[in-house]
């Protein structure tokens, strides 16, 4: 699944459309009520269509970055910014959603970086309100990654995974979504071509192994995670270890809480999506983090220089074609 | 389902058995696993039984809150040192999970208060820790309290709601958990006793109505609770209404998204649990929150008030008796 060195990189550039408006692709929201709202409030965001201003705020924005720790997504800001050389003189990077303690926001020219918090309904609330506000302020070729974190099954730790289909709990890729008390059964299909673009640019870094792969999405990190060390656990070391091969057999290369409804819900609104999460640990072997801080920290920061190196390179090629 | 105003209430205290301490009830873990491990890490709160001295720094915990928002978390930590009369001279009170920013923690004398994030897997990766943490600490009789937000079906905005019994998105008392793949039903039943403690406390303050009733537990904020102001809704105005008039006769007074697994993790730990959710708007009349940020911050205040009046109530009545 390695990408084909005979491609050009302006086939697979999804700004390249840009030149011709008549194929730019909007952000979509599927909604008919949404029109007859007067002021529709972003409230986990702490922003409103009649507070803020947000085609003029956030209309530029062709990349967002998402992943589960504020901290995280502060660092990833001012790391884009120092890439894109865009710092700020005084290294201040605002809180966009200073108003709320729900998610952090932070802004560098065209990328959006946001945090998620942990799990899918927490992920889900911030999409439902992120896609609202792309749409208001007229976003065009928006691509969004999620970086985060996960354990791996059967990887080095710090090997970095870019999802190819995010797979629930019994190794099918669907996201179910309970709506009026009844399951409706979503797609989780990712952007192949992103996701081979961005091997590619690991390749090019030549800094961490980088694999694609299945993910598997769950909503538990303890027993929905097979791991002997939580509060509770009602099963063997040798269940653990049949369930996570039967796993890895299935093509699950690391396992995480977000990638089903991240997958299912930017589909839907054309998002172009990825994945890349770097595993913290082998749960073949072990359950805890046992690293250091510091292989711990070096670790997270790989998702983000993959995606820098990504970002950059979309930016200059599209310099060049405009 | 009023407190019977004849029962006395040395009966319903859960510290009358402190008399005679083997009666005292411990916070039990089921995982035989644990007692194999050099080192317990909890990872989500950047603690450990190797780095820290759990049963000095937690040994003495009686009341554990929890909330979602780290900020509210903190502001009832001050609420509950003024109301304990434990305040700290300099006004401060740290973060004792300061390294990390996936949850925040703060204590005074018996009160742990704790922020666990948005949704079921955020809570419960939270829980799973708290209940080790707990159980490493040797803690005893502990009580905790959801103190949260939530919409209500047809109560006045403000209205506060201790819940009965924590239901799904069909209105079935359970939790399902999936283990292995499997899926596993467990009990969302809380302490009924301690729901009716909580309303006799609202009754003696007077200050805002408090209800006893059925919580829905949904997995998401939009499409899960029938919102019609989401980025996506393939339903009309009155499929919403039907659904949350079912939800109404079913006895469901309001709708969050962490109460179910609350419920059943508590429940398997043996501890006493409530939960106390102020509704911040009729969800009959709408979805948005469009009440002022101080009338929403005045609602927000209501489950910290009630759940300090019981907090000292209790800690007089123990004082009485010992």
């Amino acid at each position: 699944a390695a990408f084909p060195p005979s491609s050009s990189s302006r086939e697979m550039d999804p700004l390249k459309n840009k030149q011709n408006s008549s194929f730019s692709t909007p952000v979509c929201v599927h909604n008919p009520h949404l029109d007859s709202l007067k002021d529709d409030i972003l409230y986990h965001f702490s922003l409103g269509t009649e507070t803020h201003d947000l085609p003029s705020m956030f209309g530029d924005v062709k990349f967002v970055c998402v992943g589960g720790s504020p901290w995280r997504m502060k660092a990833f800001i001012e790391y884009i910014a120092a890439e894109l050389e865009m710092e700020d003189p005084k290294s201040e990077y605002p809180n966009i959603c200073a108003g709320t303690d729900r998610y952090a926001m932070y802004k560098v020219g065209p990328v959006l970086s946001v945090s998620h918090g942990m799990g899918i309904p927490s992920i889900a609330i911030m999409l439902h309100e992120l896609i609202k506000l792309l749409y208001h302020a007229q976003c065009k070729d928006v691509t969004i990654i999620r970086i985060g974190t996960s354990g791996g099954i059967g990887l080095e730790p710090g090997t970095v995974v870019v999802t190819k289909q995010s797979v629930d709990a019994t190794f099918q890729p669907k996201f179910e979504q309970v709506i009026l008390g009844k399951t409706v059964v979503r797609n989780t299909d990712l952007d192949q071509n992103l996701a081979e673009e961005l091997l590619q640019c690991s390749k090019e870094l030549g800094q961490f192994e980088t694999v694609i792969g299945n993910t598997m999405c769950t909503l538990d990190f303890y027993e929905g995670q097979a791991r002997l060390d939580g509060a509770f656990c009602s099963y063997s070391e040798k269940d653990k270890q049949d369930y996570l091969i039967k796993a890895r057999e299935a093509g699950v290369c690391n396992i995480e809480m977000e990638s089903s409804v991240f997958s299912a819900m930017c589909k839907l609104s054309g998002l172009r999506a990825a994945v890349v999460c770097v595993t913290l640990l082998d749960r073949l072997k072990g359950d805890q983090l046992m690293s250091s801080h510091e292989v711990l920290n070096s670790y997270q920061k790989r998702p983000q220089i993959l995606v820098g190196c990504f970002i950059k390179k979309q930016l200059m090629a599209k310099a060049v074609t405009s």
